[in-house]
């Protein structure tokens, strides 16, 4: 299991996502909320979040399809995914598996991001607009880990704050 | 059941929601993937998400969780619920299970809605930390509601397209 | 649109599952507590799970992913999918596009038949486990299109009761 | 915060559920997948469970409308929630708060329990038909807590396999 955390990671790099673009995310995220917050804590928060087994087999799932269609080797909904269809929303769903075990915040902020797409999140979706490239999973995917590790880190915050 | 359908509608216009404030922002949230989009179509998708039961159980339920704590009835919970403690998760919760029916546009809405806050559902957060005033669960019931008929919208907008 | 309906029929054909199957296995779980119930009401809530456009895609996705797991065409996730790996759970997450929008019956259902595996959904299960053939998405599918079906009817029959 | 999670604790053993009673359930589901489980493991998945502010909420929460409903001080859904009428669906929903975040064995495990209602589950059902009593909320919750321990230990236990 140690390897299919390995390997997702790999993957996301492969695919043009660095760690940092995603914690800079989480930062713009939660700086507001909580005043003192550093970068190191957004850090580790993703960290955390990519420790999870139902991460790592999503994003290595979502990326898979993407793959598969960017290559054209998918079959009846090939164009669908590579057109990133507006109505598919499976892309959305295999994101939610990462955002459902963060709890409700993550919830709200995924929402958010899905539709003003900062950072990265729109960098994917632009080259994801280009004829051979396809990031219909994967900008749903980092929109998950990062509201996600919002989460974590509000959480975190206020368990300090109130115990 | 028609019964609970009333009473849900009644209870949301005495609580100061107003079906015309659901349909502009439900109208705003569509009108520019819908460039032919009429009103009259969005009530129409605000009067279907109305009509399903699960919405309106939801809101009788979300709304007598609100009154309880403005009443201060409620017991260990009820300065959670008057305070809208913003790791409750709770209330958003309970507008999931309006969302949830109305598939993964809904849900992105939801989260952008919660986040922005536009029209009646800012109204309704700034009223709810008036001392004596409650709207922890209505405010993202509102947003619920918005963005379930903007997905009804998106689909039936698609459908008319394509079919 | 209608297009993809069409296509995610076939597919279900082609992959082993009739719609005869899944009527029974809605019948069976809805008779007790429906009467009445006929099997053509059975029929015509599953064709009105299957006219949906999440479900269409969501099989037809799933269908994808086993497909290219059986021939061994996926990256680093092909055996984890191919193994049916219990603690995989996007077969399970992908189900969960079509039992959402159903309400949480569908929900509860859903759980119960993934663990039950009556009828077809305990053939599929068999069948997978041959080394040449893979169902790991298709029997939670088919577990969510008859959670759904029932779900359906149970409301359906409630309606015409009270109304 | 602490508090909170010590509130719920006390007031689940308050409306008749024991620890032991979890736990003894935990065991059950998971001995079959786990040769070398002992009570114990069950124990600790359950006190993690219990140990998140969202599963706190979640408990005290539901008890308030069992409360309310019991004591007839709800307002148009005393009823319905006191009759814990199948299609009411809003305890099923806030069961999930707690489910969601535990992934998707936990989801399965919830439908099952839902549907069977094993030692405690069948008994909080029974003593909730009686008149003076409501466990609406309750005996989801129960299975709620139950399949998210579950869950833990299913993961738990691969992980120490895996690794």
């Amino acid at each position: 299991m140690n390897n299919f955390r390995e390997l997702s990671r790999k993957k996301l790099k492969q695919r043009g996502v660095q760690i940092d673009d995603i914690v800079a995310l989480v930062y713009e995220l939660q700086k507001d909320f909580c005043p003192t917050l550093a970068k190191e804590t957004c850090l580790q928060a993703v960290n955390d979040v990519l420790e999870k087994r139902e991460v790592a087999f999503a994003i290595l799932t979502g990326i898979e399809l993407d793959l598969g269609a960017e290559n054209n080797q998918l079959n009846e909904i090939n164009d669908v995914i590579k057109d990133d269809y507006s109505l598919y929303g499976i892309d959305e769903i295999l994101a939610l598996s990462i955002v459902n075990v963060h709890g409700s915040i993550a919830l709200t902020n995924f929402g958010f991001l899905d539709k003003t797409k900062p950072g990265i999140i729109g960098n994917l979706e632009e080259e994801g607009k280009q004829k051979d490239k396809c990031h219909t999973f994967l900008d749903d995917i980092v929109c998950a880990i990062v509201s996600s590790a919002a989460s974590k880190v509000a959480h975190d915050y206020e368990n300090k704050k109130v115990l």
